[in-house]
This record gives C-alpha cells, structure tokens and sequence, in this order.
C-alpha cells in the first residue's frame, strides 16, 4: 500500500492514496495554519480505527448485541526529540440494550494482543492501555500486549 | 492529542479531531466499502507527512533552492497477524534548477536520525528506508536510525 503526499504551500500537504485524497497541515505554532489534522493526530487515527474495525467485526460475529460503538485515542508526547507519544490511551465506547460485557472484552483483547497491525507497530515504543465503557460506565480496563 | 471515531455502518468510521474530520474505511474484502482510506493507509500518510514537514522546514532554513516537493510512503504488510509493516520505503523528490543535495541529505537524515516522531514510534516494528530523488534521478538513499 501507499501514500503520496504533495506539498503545496507552508506546512500544507495533500495526500493520495488510491483515489482517495486527504490533507495534512501543522498548527500556527509549527508554521502551519492548521487547515487539516497533523501527522501525529493522524496516526491516533489510524489506531482507532484499526482496532475499532477489529472489534467491530468480533462483536458482530460473536452477536454482541450494540447500538452505538465510539473509539478515543488520546496521547501526550514526550518534549525531547523525536517527540513520541508517551502512552496512548483508547477508550471504548459500545452502547445497547444489554451488549455482553466478557463477548466486548474478548473482542478488544484479540484486537490489541493479536490482531491490530497498526497498534503493534507503535507498541515498541508508545504502550497502548485502554478503558471499556458499556453505556458510559468504565467496565474494564487493560494494556495491548503484543508478541512482536 | 486526540481522536474520537464512531461506527456508521459495516466498516466505516467518522473521526473528529478537534474542529477537523475524516473518514476510514475497509476494502470489500475485508467487509468494507472503500469508502475512505484504510487506518493502515493513514499511517503511511502520516509518516510521509511527518517527515516531509520536517524536511520542508529545514530545506527553507537552509535556503535551499526547490521548486516542488513530494513524498511517498509505500510498504508491504506481513502475512502473519498481526500485519505489520514490514520495511517503509520513503521516497523524497525535490525539483528545481539547482537544489542543494548535500542541505536535502542533511535534512532528509536530520528527520529520521533525529526529528520524525511518528517515524520514531513504528522503527522498532517496521524499519524505514528511503531515496531521495532531484528532478526525478536518485540522488542519495539511507536508512532510519532513531537512538530511543
């Protein structure tokens, strides 16, 4: 896979990916106008996302019964160089009816000790921990453990 | 830092970061509709993005002469979960009538010896390399090396 990005002016890059476009910018405080998210924003991105897309699979296969299903990922980053993120902390939001607490916990511990690609590439480097929160409600915690 | 994604529907995810917002999605194949770029495709541009910032800076510091600047970030995934990549391959084309290919060396090795945190961060999982390409002829190529 691959990512083309274009510089366009200041701190401004668009990116192609397939027929897919996007852009980058930094904040005013990194010479930027902040027209489009950083690159770091988007990395916490791409951590959601691959691991809220493994465990929305899991939960549909094992018939978690959801309505709604959110995933934060938030980090600080170190303040000397290369500036890296300290810890990145994801939450994971699944709303419903009665969705099955130990079905969602299975779900998130296969995606972040076995199968998200993109949360074991950073995991050397920045831990991953996480919070579940069924209805708003912290059920269970834990940290991404990856054999790599 | 932060960003909050949320299910739509099969595998495609809004993200909200900050006052920006984009979407990701899945290809069919992996039950998705290629609506947006895959979380795994993000990073490659968030790489790409972080080091290009960098290298932009500090080509204009260093008063080099350019016209245009492109980055691309490409790699293949292992087969084994979880997928990761396995080398990132960046390429950085600068054009222009007399660009400095010492300054862009010195630039291009500053980001990823020294600056690119997102680089930083997958190293360790999945090593870097990279050409540097003046007026679309390889000029230089290296590797990363973070010292974390």
């Amino acid at each position: 896979m691959k990512s083309e990005i274009k510089w366009t002016d200041k701190m401004h890059f668009s990116a192609k990916i397939r027929h897919h476009e996007h852009g980058m910018d930094a904040k005013a405080e990194f010479g930027g106008e902040d027209s489009a998210p950083s690159p770091k924003e988007l990395l916490l991105s791409s951590i959601a996302g691959c691991t809220a897309m493994d465990v929305v699979s899991l939960m549909k296969k094992m018939r978690v019964d959801f309505k709604t299903f959110r995933v934060s990922a938030e980090a600080d980053t170190t303040e000397s160089h290369p500036r890296v993120f300290k810890v990145v902390h994801l939450k994971f939001y699944v709303d419903g009816e009665n969705p099955d607490l130990e079905k969602i916990k299975k779900s998130v511990e296969m995606s972040l000790t076995k199968y998200c690609g993109v949360s074991a590439m950073v995991s050397k480097v920045s831990p991953l921990d996480y919070e579940i929160l069924i209805n708003n409600q912290v059920a269970a915690t834990g940290k991404a453990k990856f054999e790599i």
